[in-house]
């Protein structure tokens, strides 16, 4: 209901903002320059380069870490020398967060030194050594369902394992209980909480990733074990005698401190119409403890590299494609909500799609436009049918990630869904490195984010309508 | 020629030593109990709940820690408790290292926190930081070909890759850069000695494992960084500048001071000749940053598993099984060293097997006997076809790893060879843990040891002859 209210009023607008119709442009009057474009991006590296570059020259760029500046100057250079028309950057402030050092272990009744991580904006233990007995939880809802008080001096465990899925749903099922875990748990008496890691690996690295406490709840230490880690806590804790877990955690908390972040952003201009944008988006910042190559280091080559095989083109589209390289994503799209306040209704932004998830090939384009571009999006949709793409059924996508926000905000959007099945593997990691990069997958889908980014511009569509 | 030598005199004394004259018994004799005893196995999972005993109750077995003393207890207690005729431990010496914590990083040009361990017996910095510009070689060879003095001041950094087998072969071409990488490096000039792990995986987990010093030459740092630290550091090596790292090691280098470590043994005793024994080994120290599941928990929980099938048998075999679990392997064969030098020419040890290696099915017996006992072997070769077995075309196996040294003390051996495609991914890791072993080899595996020791036990053959 809101979102129609808001496209009839941008509509409008965006009548009165257009002096020059677009003329319509079919998917086949531009078959030439998309196989051109097809040709050229399937030839090229260049996503994968960037990525080389920045997790090599920049490596972990989390907000209030040297990376994190680095990257934007990384950003800015890389954009100017891929021969972007306009480059700029648009800073704002984010809470400080530091993740200092962990220490776990389990102390009785088999002593075993733990792999674990803070989760992002955990308080600390002040420099001591928390120790208490281990309440074993299955499910976050298991975890609700104590009685208060039934946790006093106890630490609330959260054993819940993500299931493995192409779409990566399972990420949605687990990741309940990282946000919102330390908060519960304080709530019924709780001194920490600890939970299995949300990932799908077996490796000893364990998965940080943003919680969030609640106001007038007491702040507990929050921390994920890796997933063997889980495992042996849940075979101490079948052998039914108390299970004795300790943490010395550096974590700060929320510091009251903000720093400079900002939204990277870079145009090829287009011809007849400059002031209208397609949006490809990705984000800049990572975690600290991998390079943020998968998260989201392909992302932003991808985007990059899309917009410059189209700025290479003789004729430019009728079109801007607008780049935007999102700060603080990690920490709650912070550089998203940023741009949101900063553009208003975000009336020029014709249609935008972001990076933000998966390492494997494009199966499927799920639209989120107005009925009467649909059309326009199923031609699109029968170019992309031999490179293995089907069109989803629904027309509700809003925008992955940051670009959520956007879509939130009345931007139509396409949302390009990707094998994510080893994506959880890595997410949020110190494995999260270039090695990890699906190099074969990188080169097909950035040609599909060129080849729509192409579409979307010369195409003349209003996907509001 | 000495083989030869020792076998004839080892007979003479087999021959006034057993005033039993054992009747052999063919394969077709004992297929009853043969079927019986697999039947037992593959529908057991004791060998994999020996596991699960041991990493969840005792964890990391490295000499010098805990859990070596506290594995000691747990052997003999579960022996005990699996009706084991007679359990002892037979007490040694070795060597303290202590590991101590790491920190290594690149400074420049790209500032990057690396994931690194020290190999076993490294000195490590004195508390402070060394720092130094690093020489990159392709393999040991290259450092070996490298002038003197070329690398004074420099830190030599061997960027080899482990090759995947089945056999694990690759092993053998990686690790000699790992046992004296750093003394080559030293007597070139070099501070510091860096390698990428011996291991197949791409997980941001280093491998340690035991390095070895030259008399005479400085003892410099050694450690080994993960394989995607290792792709960091050629790809900012690639660059052309200069890469410099810096690293803190808390690693104590020889100590000159020694730990009580112990084989622990166990018997399951024969019926008509209890003083001739078929040895089942395996080894129950580990390094100390997994759970050692897979190296040796898994060879440890077969060995144990299988001779308790015997033993559980209504009547037993004419031999004695001896379940031998060796101390301080990790390090240098230390135990089995011990083993050698108290049982001495081991003339009453009929043949024996050692589990030290893979986590995926046994797929051939490669014996090493005498030539007369070779159509004992085929026929028993013959019994395993089913299970996917062949015999190997050779008859020179002298026992894994620490059986190794039995073998060359005349002992006859048989190697099983199972797929080791992923045993380096863990080896020597963090990711050494439980949820790494392969269930239902391990039961297809430990059926095939319970099958060998009976009929080794039971057949009468002299497989020295």
């Amino acid at each position: 209901m809101q979102r129609l209210h808001a496209l009839s009023t941008l509509l409008m607008v965006g009548l009165l903002h257009s002096p020059l119709s677009l003329a319509a442009t079919s998917v086949a009057d531009m078959r030439d320059t998309l196989d051109q474009l097809k040709a050229t991006s399937t030839a090229s590296e260049l996503a994968y380069e960037l990525t080389e570059s920045l997790t090599t020259e920049v490596g972990p760029r989390m907000v209030g870490t040297p990376g994190s500046d680095k990257a934007i100057d990384w950003a800015v250079a890389k954009m100017k020398t891929l021969g972007f028309d306009k480059v700029w950057i648009e800073e704002s402030q984010a809470d400080l967060w530091t993740r200092g050092d962990t220490n776990a272990q389990l102390t009785a009744p088999y002593p075993h030194k733990l792999v674990a991580l803070a989760l992002g904006g955990s308080v600390g233990t002040d420099g001591k050594t928390l120790t208490g007995d281990i309440v074993r939880f299955e499910t976050l809802d298991d975890l609700k369902a104590a009685a208060p008080g039934s946790l006093n001096g106890k630490i609330a465990y959260v054993a819940y394992r993500m299931e493995r899925h192409i779409d990566g749903h399972g990420y949605g099922k687990a990741v309940g209980a990282r946000v919102s875990g330390a908060a519960v748990a304080a709530e019924k008496g709780a001194i920490a909480f600890v939970m299995r890691s949300v990932g799908t690996d077996d490796n000893r690295l364990a998965h940080t990733g943003v919680m969030r406490y609640k106001d007038g709840i007491r702040k507990i230490p929050a921390v994920a074990v890796s997933n063997p880690d889980a495992d042996l806590m849940d075979n101490a804790l079948k052998r039914g005698q108390p299970v004795t877990f300790s943490l010395q955690l550096g974590a700060s908390g929320p510091t009251g401190k903000t720093v400079r972040i900002a939204n990277v952003l870079g145009e090829i201009t287009g011809t007849t119409n400059p002031d209208e944008f397609v949006l490809l988006g990705a984000h800049l910042d990572s975690w600290d403890v991998g390079t943020g190559a998968i998260d989201d280091g392909i992302g932003v080559g991808m985007v990059m590299a899309a917009a410059h095989h189209i700025g290479q083109l003789k004729q430019r589209p009728a079109r801007s494609v607008r780049v935007l390289l999102f700060a603080a994503e990690e920490i709650g799209l912070i550089g998203a909500k940023d741009y949101v306040a900063r553009h208003g209704d975000l009336k020029n932004h014709v249609i935008g799609a972001e990076w933000d998830f998966g390492n494997g090939n494009i199966y499927e384009l799920a639209p989120g436009v107005g009925p009467s571009s649909l059309n326009a999006i199923r031609d699109f949709a029968a170019y992309l049918t031999p490179m293995g793409i089907s069109l989803a059924s629904t027309n509700d996508a809003k925008g992955q990630s940051d670009m959520s926000l956007l879509g939130e905000a009345g931007m139509p959007a396409v949302n390009f869904e990707p094998d994510g099945s080893d994506y959880f593997d890595y997410h949020h990691t110190e494995n999260d490195t270039l090695d990890k990069v699906n190099r074969e997958a990188l080169v097909n889908n950035t040609t599909v984010y060129t080849l729509f980014a192409y579409f979307a511009a010369q195409s003349g569509v209003d996907f509001r309508q």
